[in-house]
Parts: structure tokens; sequence; C-alpha cells
């Protein structure tokens, strides 16, 4: 039996430990077709190389979030395998374009520990890095994780604990001087110097996600954690059925977000995010995008919002003025709360 | 709450006024693969470079109807996303060939408004126009919809609509000389010589389609009409649940007449069409064929043959003497009634 | 009506007969990623360019159960569109690899006839070879059908059954010299001389299956066997719902593999197999594999290793000491008894 592998547990890991995830990925066309299948997405910079090449790019980059899925799949069978619960990320950053062809890895370095004091279970928290196959760096995050322990009894005490910045801080944006945003093309209207801080957009589009859907994007994400995937298994569980990969949710908030900001077409970092609620096959998501932030860059051509984005099942924006209670835990139906960034064009670039 | 787009209403139309669709489309290997997935289609000439190359193409062009759908697609957010009913189309060409890496995009001018007597909707008329990234034409059509007004009390009176020819006139067929059929390859014997007027050919396959497949199909066209998927709004809906894209079902039939067509592998006009009762998931779709009209295009290689596809959800073509009832309505089993152009080799190219 | 292909029937088929399988198939890159959607399959060489490189390929080549899939549904509506059963598959090997761009076709020459003693159906033996556009043979195998007479009442008394070997020839290995397994990128540390004869991996990982997985796929490889397709028709059959093209279980059988045998990422040859079992939308897939046979091929980089994986349905490997009953009947569970041969690395290959 000990050629299978069984995932890490808590006792696994040590301070320090990198840990190199196996399966680097070629990103192919025929994941980005798959991509828009699933969710949608109608940011033009992904899906036309005529604009792509009229803001400044050889070619059509890929949509950040799926870079990341294609990226992050290959950490589950190190990291969270064994996993009782995804506990949070912090300090993401996407620094460099990816393209049809790239062949993405990533590893992990072990930069905390903390044993819970019922002995059964510990959080690791890890430092991820994702690379081109030119070593250019194009995903950075830290994140936490739950996992099991093997044995119950023996306690370790360790207790060391990463502090992380609030919002990722942001060193360099590899984005192309934008040379011209046709908003003829773009299908949005309005620039960096339109939106306010507070400002709130209610997205009005709702998708529905089906089982074969969720399955099989986590599935080409190569993404292999059970709970997704084996229906059998979760019938045991009080779930009762599989439960939707998290990133399912950020890609349709993300996607659904479109209408209304249609131009701010890269996300630059994700600076926090909570799965507020577990989604399941049937679910309609909807989501609604407050403003939190105007950013300038040193740049003349593009700035930055950081922006809230708050995923919803089965509820309308229309219905949701605020995603928690007064008790400040989330509303049933909100399953994400998601603090990042994204860049837009500045009006100097419209095409007149 | 203003930068979010509702879509257009009826007093947003204009007679003369042009409508620059966004989001240009770039064709993948995927979009094709996937459609290959959705549909099961089996035309050589779109499967297989080989084929492509024998008949005297570089390289397999795209099917037609895919075409259509990644176009059209991007018309519905300012054409009828507020659509009560999309009520018919009229003189549509497919002209020019269309290969993966081009990218497509589309145009419409508005040709007619007619205001509905109750003073609560109207009809919309649009000359639509979809080019590649070169300017040539690769889907040529006209369409009219019946879409919200904002103002029900203020009636404008409106009332000029255009006449269309019953059949779309071809002007041009840019389908090289073809060189050689091989039946081996294709899979049919059939050919221009060999079909009758009046003639019926009973397509034996039925395919069952479900949540995923039809809702994968119509984000990957980029199509965000809410009807197709959003299963919570529709709920509350007489419908009760999510409605197919009505290009599905096109696809679907025109896919399973294969058997009895293998050698009509190019769609050279959509004369008209009606879809006759909604379809939802978890029908199956069926589909009967007959031969309308031989038409002779000045050239040895190839015919065209118009023709007229019944699709069936639930019945069987054997089962399904006429669509209609007595009283000329539509039998509750027929979906899609499709009189269309396409063109069919003569025997003179068989590979001998 | 005599257009429709409706099929071959026993009287159709002559000893010596050569079918040329219709519809040649172009591979794309959206093939390639549509199988790791359906499977999860995380075979290293086939999802990177930098891991085939390192180990001696130009670029990743496909999957051999992908390419099977592709090459050998262009032969279901020649050999068993009228099936009562698909009986058996003897001497299948997978001689030269096969890469995007490629295009595939299949030839099949009936070997053996034999009359059923009721009349009603018979049983007919054929040799199909796949090869690819320069005529390299990509896939050879003999396979044994049962199809139904046309005529009930004539009687041939046909009875020439060909013998098969126990297990596939392997006459050749088109597999470059391995010149380096890196682990860190495979995902496994365990090579040819790490497994022993009598060895049993029992998976950990279950895969459930939907309808729009499974037709999605079954579509995509061109397979128009109705059965799986067509619900209504099912309905009203004892299984009262669609069939999963048994093809299905075999690709996730063999990806469920990987967690155990990462570097063995070749399948050399087909032995022998059994669909032991039907599987139905919803059944959730396990798998365990038996070491049979360790075998030399005079290669200083690799060896081959003769294996048995066992398909499940919603059972664990480990509730299946056996597949069998004490009477030799398969338990209720069993849905794949596949006996196969691959190909792994031997310790010099690996990466230091």
């Amino acid at each position: 039996m000990s050629k299978i592998n069984m995932g890490n547990f808590f006792e696994d890991f040590s301070i320090g430990q990198k840990i190199v995830h196996p399966l680097p990925r070629t990103i192919s066309e025929g994941d980005v077709s798959l991509y828009i299948a699933f969710t949608g997405s109608r940011f033009a910079l992904h899906s036309s190389d005529l604009v792509a090449k009229q803001m400044g790019y050889d070619k059509r980059p890929l949509d950040d979030i799926l870079m990341f899925h294609l990226t992050f799949g290959k950490s589950v069978q190190d990291i969270s395998l064994n996993a009782i619960a995804n506990l949070g990320y912090a300090e993401m950053a996407f620094p460099n374009p990816v393209y049809v062809g790239d062949t993405v890895s990533m590893t992990s370095t072990v930069i905390g520990l903390k044993e819970n004091s019922n002995g059964k279970s510990g959080v690791i928290y890890v430092h991820s890095i994702g690379v081109n196959q030119n070593g250019a760096v194009v995903l950075d995050f830290k994140r936490w994780v739950m996992v099991h322990k093997k044995d119950h009894t023996n306690l370790s005490g360790v207790n060391e604990v990463p502090t992380f910045a609030k919002t990722t801080p942001i060193s360099q944006i590899n984005i192309p001087t934008i040379k011209c945003v046709d908003t003829d093309s773009t299908g949005g209207k309005y620039f960096f110097e339109d939106y306010e801080i507070g400002e709130r957009l209610d997205h009005p589009e709702g998708i529905t996600v089906d089982n074969s859907d969720h399955t099989l994007a986590t599935k080409l994400y190569q993404n292999n954690a059970k709970v997704h995937f084996n229906d059998h298994m979760m019938k045991s569980t009080p779930m009762g059925q599989r439960l939707m990969y998290g990133g399912i949710i950020i890609s349709m908030a993300r996607a659904i977000s479109f209408n209304g900001l249609q131009n701010a077409q890269w996300v630059c970092a994700i600076n926090s995010g909570a799965h507020a609620n577990p989604t399941y096959a049937g679910d309609t998501i909807y989501a609604y995008t407050e403003i939190l932030e105007k950013i300038e860059v040193n740049r003349e051509d593009i700035g930055l919002l950081r922006v809230r984005t708050i995923g919803l099942k089965n509820q309308t924006p229309k219905e949701t003025p605020t995603p928690k209670n007064e008790d400040g835990k989330y509303l049933p139906n909100v399953v994400l709360d998601l603090d990042y960034t994204i860049v837009i064009p500045k009006k100097v670039t419209e095409k007149k």
C-alpha cells in the first residue's frame, strides 16, 4: 500500500520545508475555450486577439483566474488533500501574464505551523510561488489550511504563526502601456476616473451551476480534492453531496462582474477572501461589487481599483443590502466575500 | 446603478441606427472540439484536415452553424436582452469560410420599427453583418425581435416594417473548386444528382440534451440571454426552469441530418426558421429533412439543395407524418422548422 | 429511405471483407483539454511539454486511451451500430505515438463469422488498424461483436472463429530513449524495479460520472451508438436510461490508477478486457490494480508491467477483496476487468 500517495498530515510539515508540486501544466487553447464555457466570461482582452493587439499585447493573455486555477490545482495533493478546512489566503499577486503554450508549475515553502489544542489537527501556513517555463513568477500567495494529525496523543505544542499584510503589496505591474481601449469592442464605457469609492454595482446576471459543469472544471484544473468529485463518499457526510470547489465561485463572480466593470480586464491581486457558505449543484450564483479604494500607480494609462465582490446563491444583489447580519455573521445565501485589486485604464486610453 | 448595462428597450432604437456589437471573438481549436462534443457532429470537412485538403482547402474550415453561434452571440446584449420573443430571421447568408484563428465581430443596423398597439412593446428589425479580422463578410442576416417599452403611456405610432425575400438571394459561393470527394472518408455516397424534390429523409439518431450541455454551449457562445442560464429566476416563471437556447436545436438538428446528407457539408443560407415549441433539459432531439428545391449555380462541381429540417422532441420522425395539425398549428413535439440551403458536390467530384 | 445508413447486419459481412471507416479525425488541443476535464487525468507526459521534452519527446504526445477513443469511434457505424453486445477485444497494441495535429483513421478486415444457432444473430470478428496521416500504425486490435441478422429463417451455418493470443505480442516500442524522469514533476517516485508481481494498488480516488460528462465525451469521439445518447429510446428498454460507453470506464480507471502508477505513462497493449456490469449516470468509479507480470524488453531505460485493473462502481477497493464470487461470476459492483501492459522507466532514468 505504500506506493499510494495519501497526502500529507500535520506532522509531515516543518518550518522552512520546500515542496515542489508535481505536474507542470502546459496551457492550451482548449483550456481557454473551456473556461469561457464554464463561466460565460466576456472580458474582451481574453476573448479577442484583435482587442489584445489594440491594447498593446502580441496576442490575448490568459484570464488571471483561469491561470490561478491551473497553477493552484497542482498544490492540492501536497497541501490540502487531507484538509479539514481551507482557512484563508493573503498577499496574492499575479505579477506576469500567461499565454497559451506556456507551462506553469508551483513550489511552496512552509512558513508557519500551529498545532490545535485538541491534538487532532493543526494549521499549516505556506508561501506558494507559481512560475512559467522561463521562471517568471505568475502567481505568488500565502495560504493556511487546517489538516489532520496522524498521531492525536503526541503533542508538539508548535505555534509559529506568520503575519500578513492586509492588502497585497503591489511591487510590479507587468501590463504593457495601454495604447488604445475601444469601448465598442470591450462593451463598457467606464474608466478609472468614472468609479467612486463606496459605489456599489449590482450585477444583474445570475448563472446556475450544475454537477457536470463544476466537476469538469475542477478536473480540468487537476485539483483532486475528493469532496468535489466523489458523490458516493459525500453521501455519507452531513453535506450529502459533492461540494463545489470554492474557486468555481470566484470564477463565476468575476465573470458576472463584467457587467459594470467591462474595462477592468486584469486581476492584479487578491487581498483576502472567504468562502462564507458552501455551494452545491443547482445553485444560481449572483454577485455585487463595492469600490473600496482607488489607487494611482505612477502610470498615465492605468489605475487600480480595490474592490469587494460578494457572491450570492439563489438571492439577487437587490435582495442583499449587506452580506452579514447584526452579529457580524455571514447571511446563509452569501457564498463569497472577496477583497481584490483590479486594473482599469484611464480615459486617456479611450479610442476616439 | 447607471454603470450596469440593462439592455436596450424599444425607445432606444431608431431607423438607420448602427450598433457595433462589442466582444470580437477569436476562434480556437477548443471551440471546435467543444462543438463536436456538444453535437456529435460528424461532417468530415470540419473534422479532418485530410478531407479538407482533398476537397481543395488549406485546412478544415469551421462548421457554419458554430460560426453562426460565435458571431451571433455578440448581438444578444444590444438587441435581445429584453426580448419578449425572437420572432424571426430572413435572408441569412454565410458568404465566406471561417477558420481557427480568425476573429469575428458583428454590427447591426436598425431597418424597421413597429410599436404594438397596447403601448407596452414593439418589434425591432435589424440587418446584422458579421465580419472576420480582414473585413470579409462571414454572416449576413435580417432579424426581428419583440422588446419591451420603457414608457407604456407615450405612443409613437411608429410602423415601418421592411419586407424580406422568401429565400436568401445567393450572390456568391466562396467554396473552392471541389477537387475530390472521397466517399470512404465522408461516410456518404450520395451526390447532388441523387436527391429528388419531395424526398424525405428520416434521420434515425436521437440525442438527449442535458442542462450542463446546453448551458456550457450557450456560455461558450457568450450569448448572455438570462432565460438560458438562471434557474433561480426561471423557477418563478410559467416555464419553471431554464429554456434551451434555440440555436442549440439548430445545431442538434443539423448534426443529426448527417445521416442521409453526409456530403452536404456547407450551409449556404438560412431562408427562414421557427422555434415551434420550447425545449428543456432532458428532451431528446430528433429530426427529419425534406428536399424542397434543387438549384444549379453555374458550377460543374457543386449544386444547392434547399431543404426543410423539422426538429422534434421525444418523438421520432416515423411518428411524425407532418409537423402541423389540420389547423396549421405546430404539433406539440415539433421544436424547429428550418428552411435552409445546403451545398453538395456533384458526382463528377467523386473519387474513383 | 435508402439514403439512411442503418448500419450493417450479420449478412452484410464476409470473411476477408475490408471496410474503410469514414471520418478521418484531426486531433486538436481542444480534444486534449476536454479529455483532462472528463477524467481528471494527471499523467505528466500528456499534460506538460516540459516533462515531455525532459523525457526525450519534442512535445507532449496524446494520452493513449484518448487516441484509442478518437480512432475507435470511427468504426461504430460500420461494425457495431446494430450490436447486441460488444463481446471482446484481443491483441490490442498502440505501436506509435500520436500528437496534436495528427489525423487518425481506421480500416477493418473481417476475420471471422459465427452464426448463432437460433438464426437471429451472429458474431463477427474484425481486425482493425488505425493509422496517422503518414500511414504509421497507431492502433491495432481484434474485436468481436454480436449483431442482428436481417433474415432469421435463412441459416448459413457459417462458423469460422479465429484464435487470439492470450496477451498482445509486443513487436515494437516506439518510445524514445528516456533521458530523464524528474519525480518532482511526475508526482511518483516508483520505477520498474519497485513493483512486485502480485502486488495490489488500491487507488483511493473515486470519481462520479454524470450524464453531461459521459455524453459529451462519447460525442467528442464521434461514437454514435444510440444507447449512449438517446434517453427517449432507452426509457423503453429494461435499462430505462442511457448506458455509459464502456470506454468511459476504461478512461476513468486509467486516470484513477495514476495514484500508485505515476511513472507508468504509456499504455503499450490491452491484452483482454470485460465490461463486467453496466454503468449509468451518477455512478462513482473506483479502481484497483494488480501487478501480473514484469517484462524486460531489451532496453536499459524502460520495462513493461502487465497489470490488471478492476473498475468498481459505488464500492471502494478496500471493500472488494476479489472481483468475482465463488462461482466465478463478477460481483455486481465490478464494472471493468482490464488486462493490459504499461511501460515504466527504470531507476537509471531518475533525475538526481
